[in-house]
């Protein structure tokens, strides 16, 4: 049984995340798309396009707006901006910055009576509340995160800035015995230990040896890390290094008073942005939800109770999945 | 930073799990117990012991009452007596009758100006979250919840009841083929291909045949699963087979507008009382928060928002975990 009035969400930015989001919002029993705010004069994109500078002529017509946009300049420049207009989701995934971005959105959601939902997908978002959860069962609970299999992008970046490199790509994977450590428990694992690095790069054959060098040794990014470099054809590249596959566990254990025991949550991912929307498009069913309760300002998904994540109503839910 | 004030905490029941949760509440930084109530007159506890026909004395003492009492004929004939006193906190685990016990434990709840925090644990309780988590993310999700590697109380029962066996224990282990075409998504897993049961049994050699015949053909517990049975000395059984183990998984997957994931919670449990008590104390948490800010009546799992479980602070939480 779904509401019987669907909630109208709109979406600003239109790049992976945002596309997803657009297919996802059409699959959901409950939503409807009312348009997407853009910079741009036009998009690929069948549902009504607003330009952003006109955001405010529509603030009664949206339940929920997606903020599709990068954590590293446009959430800080204008996620406030909207959250004074609309109530709003994102996917602001600096985890040191969160509680200063949770203060200035409280501020202009609570200003324009909003709900603005934070820091939603995977990580922040479903692995927050994994953390928090299974960190809960334990008087002293050892935790840790793992990321990958997966493409990273700020690994990829820092790989495609060293000269020569054609094209390339870094995968993050969890080293097994870091997994099995974690699982155990009472072992010390350094982000380092944690996971190793594989780069794939196309490049002529003459600089394989400098740009092999030129990773390996990358401060911050490499040096530490077990990290291999794999170089590949233009060719292959194309048909096996295209997709954004990833995902990562959660592994928690701990003693309960004389026994052991293990909470862990993993992810398997062929495409992330399709997850992280996937995610956004729940919690934005919550904000709309909370809002229509009374809730304004910022919340977190800590604060979120999980049944407000499902289109089913939670007497549907008792009888199916309690 | 704990609450100023503990929580003040009960228990009734004192077997498996009420000795748990009595160990358990001892290492909480905000929880302390006021005592046990119990049938007997002496229990083999330093804590208080109450005589449970006096509960009603005991009302304005207790902020949380933990119902450590058994899903087959104590919860159904006494919960809802407790839920009139206290606030409660409950395992309840027959999942077809949930919804029933539900409305019954809201209306005692509400007479008496409580919280009747129903169906915690791992299943139902953290496996009911996840089920309801992951499947709102897809919009069309496949699911399957599976159980073990762990020890079957009720198929030990009966294993235990046929003549000739004496001891018995059974074990319910995840097959891997059906864990892996859940993980990939697509197929049709049945109850009879998800799981396959192991039998261990003391007996003598003369019965081993006809015991073995008995619980492979055994209708309902064994027929159609994939069943091994090993007897073992007495000795081997004291030694090996004494323990609780128990654990399980929810694996949800789907297609998300084009690309596929998989979502998966897991539990490794050496001693599954322990794990069952340890829910139970965090959601006993949330109940004495939530009917502190005014909340009464029956309280399912699916309505308690994550931070409400952990003894650190909202703001602590979103710094640490976010």
């Amino acid at each position: 049984m779904t509401a019987p009035t669907p909630i109208r969400a709109a979406i600003v930015g239109y790049g992976n995340l945002g596309r997803s989001v657009e297919r996802l919002v059409a699959l959901q029993p409950d939503m409807e798309l009312v348009g997407i705010f853009s910079r741009r004069d036009a998009l690929d994109t069948d549902a009504p396009v607003f330009p952003v500078a006109n955001a405010a002529d529509h603030a009664g017509e949206i339940d929920v707006l997606f903020l599709c946009l990068g954590s590293a300049t446009d959430i800080p420049e204008q996620a406030a901006g909207f959250a004074k207009l609309f109530t709003t989701v994102d996917t602001y995934d600096n985890h040191k910055l969160i509680p200063s971005h949770r203060t200035e959105m409280d501020a202009a959601a609570r200003d324009g009576g909003n709900v603005a939902m934070i820091s939603t997908g995977w990580d922040p978002g479903l692995f927050s509340i994994n953390r928090t959860l299974a960190e809960a069962l334990f008087p002293s609970a050892e935790q840790h995160t793992f990321w990958g299999p997966g493409l990273s992008q700020g690994h990829s970046d820092a790989i495609r800035r060293i000269p020569g490199v054609i094209r390339g790509v870094q995968y993050t994977v969890p080293r097994e015995e870091a997994l099995a450590a974690a699982r155990t428990g009472g072992a010390e694992i350094s982000g380092k230990d944690a996971h190793q690095r594989h780069g794939v790069v196309v490049a002529d054959a003459a600089d394989h040896d400098r740009i092999r060098e030129a990773i390996v040794t990358m401060p911050d990014y490499f040096v530490g890390y077990e990290t291999t470099v794999e170089f590949v054809s233009e060719d292959e590249f194309e048909r096996d290094h295209q997709g954004m596959p990833h995902g990562g566990r959660v592994i928690t254990s701990g003693d309960l008073a004389g026994s052991r025991s293990t909470v862990e949550f993993s992810l398997e991912l062929e495409r992330n942005p399709d997850f992280t929307g996937a995610a956004m498009v729940a919690y934005g069913r919550a904000a709309a939800r909370m809002r229509a309760e009374g809730r304004v300002g910022a919340v977190t998904v800590l604060e979120v109770a999980p049944y407000l994540l499902s289109p089913a109503s939670l007497d549907e839910l008792i009888a199916r999945d309690v």
